[in-house]
């Protein structure tokens, strides 16, 4: 048998386990973390997990389960559709570690493929929508329809009346809309919008365009209406639908939103999918989560980057526009690359056939006196069959066909891309029609009928053989760096392996290919892998329940925050509304705070780092009455493991608070101490952190919350749950009831194949790590926390605000110049201005670790030239960095070599090479770009 | 539905043909095709093929045929082992089109990642061997005995006596060597050694290590006895034994061979495996196939590229080593990789649980009464079970697994790396047996037991985590130029797209994990697809019989020639054994004739490349008696379609010889022309050229071989042909009944999608796309060759012979600037010295292939400045091409800027950058390494 698979993930080796704890003075792991880890909150008993097993038994598990699910032919409709997936795209994008290892493109410099993708589909958005700037995804359409009537309500508070939202919207939509505003204190009313808004004032509308009963009508006189009221107009819409329908944008709207799903990404039975908005100018700055834009560099050459990042959660905290932070970058640029692939022409032709099947099922039950409900229609027919629905669905289940129950008298039909002839004529047999006929009448209203052009940039009209579409996809992600190239040692995002065997069962069909509504029994793979994937994390987390619902991290923060809100309500303790939050935290914790209604109080920081007992405790005692909860991350964003967690817990207890652990930092306690068990009554997990779901170039990203018994009557729930007792409740948070479920195969093959001893060893190695570099990096920049025992958790925090003031080299210097060295930078002054803050995980070897600490020190060096006064800080290396091959063929009159600039770790044939030099980051936001630019800009 | 498959196939859109037809001056693509193929071979029909249908139907219905296999547990043993493909190897190797859709590295300096890896296989290859030197990979292990039985005679033509093959040698090995010798006039004699050599002079011995039966014998007396004799000892060796077994080159073996199939490749119903050759110091220049070695590059560096080319048919033709030209690159890559990933150790342990299992199984069998025939074994059991064997094999089956029928009273039992603990359980089971031994004896012989080291190179002691793994293989394939990132435009290689809907199905298990050898009703998926196959070849080339045998092109001209000497003697004309080659045709032709025991006479050709039909008049008069055959090539090598075929054939059917036309430009005559209808009796295609088998780095390939009526008694038969009436006849010509029928979905993928009318229009496109680059380019170096039509056929010959002249600029240097322009070369010197082949395929769009004429009219620019004297060829950037990154940053004391060196076609973000400059041939040849070279050897 192989090695077993913890020694494939674990990247130190036993021989380098020891050199490296020799460097550290400890005997053994478990010496390093008797240290490490404060005596009150270590647990020793193993964990309650089956042992590990090898990576062709995990692969053969997931076979089988995914086999107990039976996909058949979606055409539920209500926002998830059948696709295609283009094999060159899976193959080469959602198969392809260059593309779903990359980090967040925060280091534009090294994201230039992955950005050109997003403002693609930023492009393709705004296009489609009709209107001028679209986002770089949102988590889901429910969540996307819910930032929106935020932004609504955000951009316009004058406007009286409660925010309508069309009766006909998807009902998850409803459902996650109407958790949200509730928590965010707006009041919605549902109403049926066919004889248009109902009397009163009204501060905004939200239209499903088209509706979820299959209905296309004219939502023209809806958008004219709000606007006179002085409100919104936001539209849900099908990007399909919009290829063959007039521009929401064209018709008025201000705000659209939507999911890229059925622009060929799997079903995934409900997730991941790329959510998007788009709004009209003027709201740019309003929008919620990542927006691609385009700037220049320090050559003067175009360059994409994060634009307008001071709307987020890190830089705006409670006032954030979003407490969204993970995107949905695979799932976006796979729905971009299908338009690229397809083309306008394409697209059109593929819902032109949609369009044409379902004309034809309408006509052929019209001919044989079956009633269509709904007169107008793009792909979706809502057929009235009194007392006969249960039989209809029924049949067309027995010819692998899911159809949707609307109710015991109405049959909803939505087809798809795989639709074919066949699935007509079997359709039509549950039905118990015999005859198709052979055309049908329009579904869409003739005047709503599509006149603005889209898709018009040549990106969208060139790559349609699939070698160029193949090269172009090649071609991108060789300008970016992941994690196939080097470590990303990015402090607080656990940057770990992905391993192959736990991707590839996501491709599996009967994971792929299932829609999020059907029956039970027909997704018992998903259901059993999804009860030991949260009985796993509850083990290990030491909480009593964990729900999977939230997809992000951020969205576990919300569900966590909720169920102490709403346990408070139960417990006639409403009026306890105040979070408590460390100024350490990351942005996304008050942001989340405020989502669930409460009111952030900030609790200062002690000089080293630690939450300041003092000032909790005087807080505490200030808001007694209305102390709500404490959100806390252990160990803290400092890297550092607190001795006085268990204290801070006791203290906010006593004054009937609940105790929310941020499990951001999970990676550092697995094995080794459990939230649950020290303190904690709920904390949310970070599956793309610890549980090694890849980042995917800025998501996806799963969620879990994880609560103690006394907070689960308030997990989440959702109006189309399987289980009957889960759909009401604290309400959805997410769209699909199990979330991300499509990429929980990946955390559940990484438990199953580590057990709880390889698990344990993966804590210990991480931690290992992280105080190798510590120590050999401390020696050259002060590391700016450690614990009472003089270590540090899993990653450190360098000190260059003294470097910076003594020689004027940046935080951005040393992260800039890394890039020639062959490296992606750590994290750049969180939790502190001015710090690095590295995070190793256990799986880089010790070459890589000691190549990274070779380039560090080796920058070091280069700062002390400039200290010495032999470089001006703006003539040195650092300052220029990144440096390109262009630069390289141009004039040198630089004060170091050419060698110097591009190979400073010396000559090799695999250097990584930027394809652009340093981005400036205020041109972009000043000249606000975030579609695609016309060619000649490119021109040299 | 999106768009068919033939306009994702198909580079050039409609606009894009209609813009090259009008370049042309041709109103259309049938205009074009009437007069560009003579009429006396034009055929009008439709190919009588079902329509194209989309690529989710293909995939389905290769899906649905994969499911009708039934794999199960492999352990029939017989040279094909159960195996795991390591995750991290199937996807960034198997499934990365940056591995998958390289070329032979023919060009070194852009083929430096491949060429790493190969040099990985052969050190490990000879490590394990205990040999000096191996190659990079043969067919198969049938296909490496009978090169190492012809190396042997070949080596030491002074022997006297039969050449012995071990009677426990694989039956498929001892047929496949029996027909070579055939063929070759080498006498061979089967014979028990157990006892030692028979008596009487041998020339050499062939034996097999373990014994297909399971048995280990000390072969070194037997090795002793053959040297005592003057004979070479060639060993057949299963490569995983070698890491517990002493090496055979430790015993005295001349020559190991074997496959290094079970080291991580997938079974595939028998191929394409990797099979090697390792020779003892001495024999190198006797090595047939590919051999890569280390040498330097223009800047002194350390670089591999391919040596000892002198060996090979494009250079000795009839004298070459052997007609083998196609290598298994993909298949060495991964078996390589999967030694590099387990190292020395791992390789071990997995030899020792294997070894441990037969052990158990052994002592179980022992205890209950069951005969174990061979005390000595490694993974392999004989069982003798008197008139129960079919009964036991029936019983094993229903258990899911796979043994062999070895009699009626013997069952082989052979352990392979997926058994488990619940597979020896299961296989007792079907003994009746049902108490499993905890322990065993050892079943090698302790004086056998390996003491020799093998894999001490750091590359097989470093990547043993993913991480590190998937970062080798990304720099690897990194440092390399293949499909994904532009044109190859190799002249009779026919590079076209290789898509991922091809691609995808060989990784089903269905097809991937089938045992060659199961009975027939366990490959029904198999069966059905290659029959289909068959047939749809048979229909394209207008013959009647088809075998997809034949695993490489080569093979498939030998199967043809094989298939003619026996025809031939059938109708006792024995004597007929000249076959007439024109001077132009590839090198493989004549090697292949030899090896089927036929002379070669050569036919001159006119200054207008065409075959001389008074010189082959006279030839066919001269021979009229013992004329067997001819092979010519159609088009011919020159890129040209010959008026004057008909008349060919006719001559020399009318002198009783039978016609071979060698299919390599097939993609020139699809759907045009059917070389079984204009006078051909036999002919190969190459599935890795025309029907999109990827060229893998160099393998694999596949090659029919296709005749007509008459032909087909002689087609290649299997001693283990699942259909008893293909077991005796010609023989095997390839180790497995079907070849290498795992990428045998490929082509059935392609023909299913593009029906008969796609691949029609792709062949028209084709050759529109060569003609429209001959026009261009015509303008700048004089197109050697056009037919009476003015044009080409589906690639031109542009001769740099009178620039060569006139300038000093080789061929070699516009090869090597192309690189610097971001352009693999074309084919150099073939079929005519001093010029270079372009093909560029119908895959190509209009882009690309005005990307490729821009730069080569771009060097001509160049060229013209050498010429003006502008620049000394020496001088000029032409003879320093390609340009490294390093050249970039040392001293710049050139004519030319370092801007002009590297971005000759403007400055990119997307370049290419060569790892190596140019290689010096002659050096690597004279100073022969062919291992991996020691870390310093690295050093600057």
């Amino acid at each position: 048998m192989s090695a077993p698979f913890v020694n494939r993930h674990i990247g130190p080796d036993d021989a380098q386990v020891e050199t490296m704890l020799d460097r550290l003075g400890h005997a053994s792991l478990d010496a390093l973390m008797d240290a490490a880890v404060p005596k009150s909150i270590r647990s020793t008993d193993p964990l309650g997990l089956p042992a590990g097993v090898d990576e062709e038994t995990a692969a053969a598990e997931l076979r089988a389960l995914a086999g107990t699910n039976v996909p058949g032919e979606s055409m539920i409709g209500l926002g998830y559709h059948a696709t295609v997936t283009p094999a060159v795209i899976r193959r080469n994008v959602l198969e392809d570690p260059s593309w779903y290892t990359a980090y967040t493109p925060y280091q534009p410099e090294i994201s230039q493929g992955r950005l050109e993708a997003l403002i693609n589909f930023q492009t393709m958005v705004a296009d489609l929508a009709g209107l001028h700037t679209a986002g770089s995804s949102l988590l889901d359409e429910g969540t996307a329809a819910a930032e929106a009537v935020a932004l609504a309500h955000r951009a316009n508070r004058k406007a009286a009346g409660p925010f309508v939202i069309d009766a006909d919207a998807l009902p998850q939509t409803i459902d996650v809309v109407a958790t949200r505003c509730e928590g965010l204190g707006i009041e919605i009313l549902v109403a049926d919008l066919t004889d248009g808004l109902p009397e009163g004032p009204v501060s905004g509308v939200l239209i499903q365009y088209p509706g979820a009963s299959g209905r296309v009508a004219d939502i023209k006189p809806v958008i004219d209406a709000v606007h006179e009221h002085g409100g919104l107009a936001v539209v849900a819409a099908d990007l399909l639908a919009l290829t063959l329908l007039e521009a929401p944008g064209a018709l008025g709207a201000d705000v659209v939103v939507g999911s890229a799903q059925r622009f060929g990404v799997p079903l995934f039975y409900g997730g991941p999918h790329a959510g998007f908005m788009a709004v009209r100018e003027g709201l740019e700055r309003q929008l919620p989560g990542r927006l691609v834009g385009v700037s220049v560099d320090a050559e003067g050459h175009l360059a994409y980057r994060l634009a307008l990042q001071t709307r987020e959660q890190h830089i705006r905290r409670d006032k954030a526009t979003s407490n969204i932070c993970t995107a949905q970058v695979l799932l976006a640029v796979t729905a971009g690359m299908y338009a690229v692939y397809h083309g306008p022409d394409g697209l059109r032709a593929i819902a032109g056939d949609i369009h044409g099947l379902a004309r034809r099922a309408a006509a052929s039950l019209a001919a044989a006196g079956v009633e269509v409900v709904n007169e107008t229609f793009f792909d979706t027919l809502n057929v009235r069959v009194p007392g006969r629905a249960e039989a209809v669905v029924a049949a067309a289940r027995e010819a692998s066909i899911h159809l949707r129950l609307v109710d015991a008298d109405t049959v909803g039909v939505s087809f798809g891309e795989t639709a074919r002839e066949t699935t007509l004529a079997a359709v039509l047999g549950a039905f118990g029609v015999t005859e198709v006929s052979a055309e049908g009448d329009a579904g869409l209203p003739e005047d709503l009928e599509r006149t603005t052009e889209f898709l018009t940039h040549p990106v969208f009209n060139t790559h349609h053989n699939e070698t160029s579409m193949l090269r172009y996809l090649a071609r991108l992600s060789n300008r970016d760096y992941a994690l196939d190239r080097g470590m990303i040692p990015l402090g607080s995002c656990t940057m770990k392996l992905n391993a192959t065997t736990e991707m590839e069962p996501i491709s599996l069909a009967g994971f792929a290919n299932l829609h999020p509504f059907v029956p039970a029994a027909d997704a018992d793979g998903y259901r059993q892998l999804i009860d030991q994937l949260e009985g796993w994390l509850a083990e290990v987390t030491g909480y009593d329940r964990v729900s999977i619902q939230p997809n992000a991290g951020a969205q576990g923060e919300y569900a966590g925050m909720l169920a102490i809100r709403n346990y408070h309500r139960a417990n006639g303790q409403g009026q306890r509304d105040v979070c408590l939050i460390p100024s350490s935290a990351h942005g996304t914790n008050p942001a989340s705070a405020v989502m669930a209604g409460m009111k952030v109080v900030v609790v200062k920081a002690n000089d080293d780092g630690t939450v300041d007992l003092a000032d909790l405790r005087a807080k505490c005692e200030q808001h007694s009455e209305t102390l709500a909860a404490i959100m806390v991350t252990y160990p803290s964003t400092h890297g550092v493991y607190e001795e006085t967690i268990t204290e801070l817990c006791d203290l906010v207890h006593e004054h009937g608070g609940q105790v929310y652990i941020d499990g951001a930092n999970f990676n550092a306690l697995l094995g080794y101490a459990a939230p649950g068990k020290f303190g904690g009554d709920v904390s949310h997990l970070n599956l793309h952190k610890t549980f090694c779901i890849p980042h995917g170039g800025g998501g996806p990203g799963v969620g879990p919350v994880a609560v103690r018994a006394h907070l689960a009557p308030y997990l989440p729930t959702h109006p189309l749950h399987p289980d009957a007792d889960r759909r009401e409740g604290t309400g959805a948070i997410s769209a699909a009831p199990f979330g991300s479920a499509g990429i929980l195969p990946i955390s559940w093959a990484y438990i199953r194949m580590m057990g709880g001893e390889g698990l344990t060893r993966a804590t210990a190695v991480a931690v290992l790590s992280a105080n190798y570099v510590a120590a050999r990096l401390g020696e050259h920049f002060p590391v700016l926390y450690r614990g009472e025992s003089g270590l540090v958790a899993h990653e450190c925090i360098l000190d260059l605000r003294p470097i910076t003031a003594a020689t004027g080299v940046s935080v951005d210097d040393v992260a800039k110049r890394l890039i020639d060295y062959g490296f992606h930078a750590p994290t750049m002054s969180f939790p502190v201005a001015g710090t690095l803050m590295v995070e190793p995980t256990e799986s880089e070897d010790l070459a890589e670790l000691d190549r990274f600490c070779d380039a560090m020190i080796a920058i070091k060096g280069e700062i002390d030239r400039v200290a010495a006064g032999e470089w001006a800080v703006d003539a040195s290396p650092l300052h220029h960095a990144p440096h390109t091959a262009r630069t390289l063929v141009g004039e040198w009159d630089r004060s170091y070599s050419r060698e110097v600039a591009v190979f400073p770790a010396g000559i090799s044939p695999d250097k990584y090479w930027p394809p652009v030099a340093r981005i400036d980051q205020a041109y972009g936001d000043r000249n606000l770009v975030c579609a695609c630019p016309p060619l000649d800009a490119y021109a040299e």
